[in-house]
């Protein structure tokens, strides 16, 4: 995806499924991990009770949950690992829909930093958050941590 | 707090505290109001294994969803309703405590446009995030909306 | 682009371009609008001698006033004013070109708020900052403010 | 200031002034340092006509390079380089003053990131606009760069 992509073999998809299962507060939340490959990934969650808050839409904390989902997922799919840095969210307009879908991709990659853009939107196609995700890359390859984890 | 601050009378503590006892993902996540005043808030959880992401540290949706009860309530004290706009979140650290706690000011106010910072922390004094979060202001008064919700 | 864009007839490139040139902290810079239309914007810069910083690269502020200019023109190429309220700027690399580029496009729009994404990239391609802008929409019509100023 | 600040002898506030007169392009703008020690830094500029934007108000570029500054030299004030990688900047009024007077202060300091906080007010006190800047701190030591600049 971009010119860094290639410094690691990209995880194969059901590793990065598979890791990403261990997310306890995802699993709390009912956050799925849809697609991950290679910079890409989406995150879809059904609107529950539990996710509204006190005026009864969807909570901000849910909206950003689901997008940081997609951002670590989106930028732990190069093959080194990456720590969310700075997260900035816009927050456009209330869900009309039943569903979240969140999808990131990577907009830029150095050896160091990396940029994500996380658009989230219901099921009706309208977009109701964007967010820019800024991740800083250690020098731990993923395969190593989730073998730990 | 700020020259706006008079505009309304600042909404008694008790009120705040009943009206966001209400934020159903807050209960879920188990997420506590312990202040809330004239444009300030405080909040704080306990940490538990539902909170932890895959590697076993606080999940950052954790951390901005305890941020965000603590900015709703700082930008909702003043008595006209205030929706967040924007947020961006700086991770600094991750916790060596038990106990997260969320302290939240305004540090701008005009009649369309609030700011607010929030420093989240652990019991142990460390900083673990800072949130920059915008609020937008709406026409209605927040007691007119806390009798529909 | 999106729902709300209909709502007012789309300024004509020339009006805006010719308003964007009374800009002039842009023209003090050397800032010009290549192009703006319907939600989208570009702008460019020749990197000069006084662009750079002390350790002589392009200065942070002078990427940023680029950006600003696209989104500033692209947030008010819909008939409506708009006023930057928020802009979350990543830096990811230093240019090797002779030439700054920004591209501005709406990836949303409501009544009140609009949200901006700005790539600033060189001559080769090389992606050098990425901004998210949030602009808040005021209810006069941009013609009214142009003639005005 | 923080935990990390005693790691490196902070600089003298003769040389950082002495490098940061160096910043072509905050000389080009008017914008001087005035005061920088160990994290915290504040920046100023006289308002002029080359200043302002297409509507006649201070331009959105020449607060964020103000505040730009101020945050550069706190961050590099500590011993090692330190470059931005993230600010976010949420523009809250329009000045009323003839001068603007810009104040960072680091809230967290870590071995690899740090986080500022800039205030960007006019000499009658009004806050117009508030930063949270992230910095990416690199190994070498500011002496060092400042002798090869």
């Amino acid at each position: 995806m971009t010119k860094h992509a290639g410094q690691e073999p990209p995880v194969p998809e059901e590793d990065l499924k598979r890791f990403f299962k261990k997310d306890v507060f995802c699993n709390y939340v009912g956050i799925e991990l849809k697609e991950v490959f290679d910079g890409r990934a989406k995150a879809e969650l059904e609107i529950r009770e539990e996710h509204l808050n006190g005026i009864r839409i969807v909570h901000g904390g849910v909206i950003y949950t689901l997008a940081d989902l997609a951002f670590a997922a989106a930028a732990n799919s190069k093959g080194r690992v990456a720590v969310a840095a700075n997260a900035s969210v816009s927050f456009l307009k209330s869900p009309k829909g039943h569903r979240l879908i969140a999808e990131a991709w990577e907009v830029s990659s150095s050896r160091t930093l990396a940029s994500y853009t996380v658009h989230v939107s219901d099921e009706t196609g309208e977009l109701l958050a964007v967010v820019q995700g800024l991740a800083y890359r250690r020098p731990e390859k993923i395969v190593e941590v989730f073998d730990r984890a």
